[in-house]
């Protein structure tokens, strides 16, 4: 397959910033049809892709319409967190691949809906989460293969992220994100850091997430935000928003491993992923920037310092990182995940985060949902492998593999 | 009283460490008794003492025969975390004032047994926690306290410090650090990164710690150490330690706040005490070395920025920290909790972080253990002020108040 017709779901502001490295870098990747459930938005996608590549998409309010084109060969959806899984599955039925955007699960039953699915249709299904491409992200994982951490111990990281003026101005923005903060509790959007944490500690492919507790503070942020900001009589100014401030969240895996995560999205901060991982070699963080690498001898721990990360980067930059910092979206990340998509579905192999990991990452927003409403209890996370984890090798091998570096692509 | 006459208990390496701002800086604090466990301690600190005064002190292996003795006004104990429950009941039945190095219980009972203690005698008992006198934490505190963090919501700390070296020759140095690795698993010392917590989200004053949940990575640190470093036949290079390398901790609050707290001391790292504080309106991020104040204003969030903290310095610097940095072991911390102890006694006030805060801190080891044991089980703090934390209010006015800036004091 040398040229890719895609269906495009969701036009929005997250899904018009996806659609840029494609107009501008992927000549092979057409754009045949554009949905969004607001016309305006239908409009605009098409005009932009039409004044790109001198042919307008097919349109639609309804993605149904997409799936029972012929001349449609995958799905990339950007559209409201809660349709997500509707449109991973009738995409799957339909027998086409679905790249979806991150996002995170309402029910552990939507889960096992979406596995089921697969598993019936062997359609490929994968969640489009960026950071698993981020330059930092991806070297940590190189120097992991490499064995440069030893045994894996922790990790941390987090969605840090001041979203008010976003959360506040959804009903304006006609944005899913204001609904989900004023009437849920829980990490609603733990994929960022938690996806390459899984590919940091082999989860799915001899490792598995086992349990889950997830503890949110009150949630103070938002009214004293629109109070300030916007005044008293703005909506929602007075509204009790249910999701807390700050949502934590601990995960035990199979091997013993512990995973921090920290939602952290109505509150003045800078913006952070906050990554942390955490071996008996070595560690990475993300706040300082740096790695330090076990010396190895006797001296005061007192004196350890960080390398600066940029020292180590000619040594250990991932591969696929060299060359590609200049394209796309976030700082490349953008790019890389949607050619990782792309790519799998031309060349007809599985996906480097398949439906299990995607189906992983969503059901942690359900459960912690599930944890905090018990009062920080623990909950279980599903084996949705069904036992085969314990066996399952990285289906692809490709130079966008994340279970493994395959060199060869590299050469 | 203008001299106070202090019997020491505990000469190890803290024990050692801790007398130095004493001998340097305080002439009004006179050294009269000398206990350890081991005698060649004893008479290392005494000849020390009568090297530095012209004074030797009375000398003793049990610390009850100093607790005898009319010419000993107050104990500071320094000696294994095992003993410091007995030695601190037993000081306040003896009518003598103890300054407690940290370390935390072993059983909530234990807890329980101290508050009796006090509320029997009315003897103070104060935990010696050096870092709530520490610059940061201290200027943090005084920001939060001219309110400019706005309402608080959430925090971090942690004991992040590797001691590998430490622990693995234990038996050599004598230390009881090593035995609590072997056979427990929890939270051991929480007190560095909680105390100062507690004291910006008020905790015993109008809020209380409410529940924990904690949860420990595997073990994997200090064997791997042993066998690189040690070699094969060095004790306990193949001993299954149960003390996990990476502790996870969250508790929540009564006004809903919450705190992650990370013990991390087995793996390779730099030393960090990992602080964060979030209010509503500023974050504090030791690891960023900034502080972040919401700017009021409609910007894109992503170009938050954190201020160095030494540019804010000037401004908000705790005016306790003015002039006291060069005195005093870790950069002047020790000197401040000792003064803050001894003036205390001295003036017969009621101690900065008196019985209630220091059994509050005291107990989370024991039930950061039990819920552990117990699969991440939520557990619940007891309220050690029986109710008297929703009206308490500081009962000390001096310079070292932690509970409000006592302006008065620094005019």
């Amino acid at each position: 397959m040398e040229k890719l017709r895609v269906g495009w779901i969701g036009y929005g502001r997250r899904g018009a910033a996806l659609l840029t490295p494609i107009l501008n870098h992927m000549p092979d990747i057409e754009i045949v049809g554009m949905c969004d459930e607001y016309e305006d938005r239908v409009e605009s996608g098409c005009a932009r892709v039409c004044a790109a590549r001198g042919v307008r998409p097919f349109d639609t309010v309804d993605y149904r319409d997409l799936l029972e084109r012929d001349d449609v060969d995958a799905i990339v959806c950007a559209s409201s967190w809660e349709s997500h899984v509707d449109i991973c599955r009738d995409s799957m039925l339909a027998g086409k691949p679905c790249g979806v955007e991150v996002g995170g699960a309402y029910s552990v039953n939507q889960c096992w809906e979406l596995i089921d699915t697969y598993e019936k249709t062997g359609v490929p299904c994968m969640m489009l989460e960026n950071c698993c491409y981020g330059k930092e992200e991806m070297t940590v994982l190189n120097m992991i293969k490499k064995g440069l951490f030893g045994e894996m111990v922790h990790c941390e990281g987090g969605y840090r992220h001041d979203l008010r003026e976003s959360i506040s101005t959804g009903h304006e923005m006609r944005h899913y994100r204001q609904r989900n903060y004023m009437h849920r509790n829980c990490d609603n959007y733990p994929t960022h850091e938690l996806l390459p944490i899984m590919k940091n500690l082999e989860v799915n492919r001899g490792n598995r997430l086992v349990t889950l507790v997830s503890m949110s503070s009150k949630a103070a942020g938002m009214n004293s935000y629109i109070k300030r900001l916007k005044g008293e009589d703005y909506k929602n100014a007075n509204f009790a928003f249910a999701q807390g401030d700050v949502v934590t969240t601990m995960i035990k895996c199979a091997h013993g491993e512990t995973i921090t995560l920290h939602l952290d999205t109505t509150l003045p901060r800078p913006y952070s992923r906050d990554g942390l991982a955490q071996g008996t070699l070595a560690i990475w963080s993300e706040e300082k920037n740096g790695v330090f690498f076990d010396g190895d001898e006797v001296v005061p721990s007192d004196n350890h310092k960080y390398l600066p990360f940029d020292s180590i980067l000619e040594e250990h930059l991932h591969p696929l990182w060299r060359g590609y910092e200049a394209k796309g979206g976030h700082g490349g990340m953008d790019y890389l995940v949607l050619r990782a998509f792309f790519e799998a579905v031309m060349s007809g192999t599985d996906m480097p985060i398949d439906i299990y990991d995607t189906v992983t990452a969503m059901s942690i927003t359900a459960l912690t949902e599930e944890s905090i409403a018990m009062g920080s209890s623990p909950v279980a996370i599903p084996d949705f492998t069904k036992g085969k984890w314990t066996h399952r090798k990285s289906a692809v091998r490709s130079k966008y593999c994340l279970d493994e570096v395959c060199e060869e692509f590299f050469e």
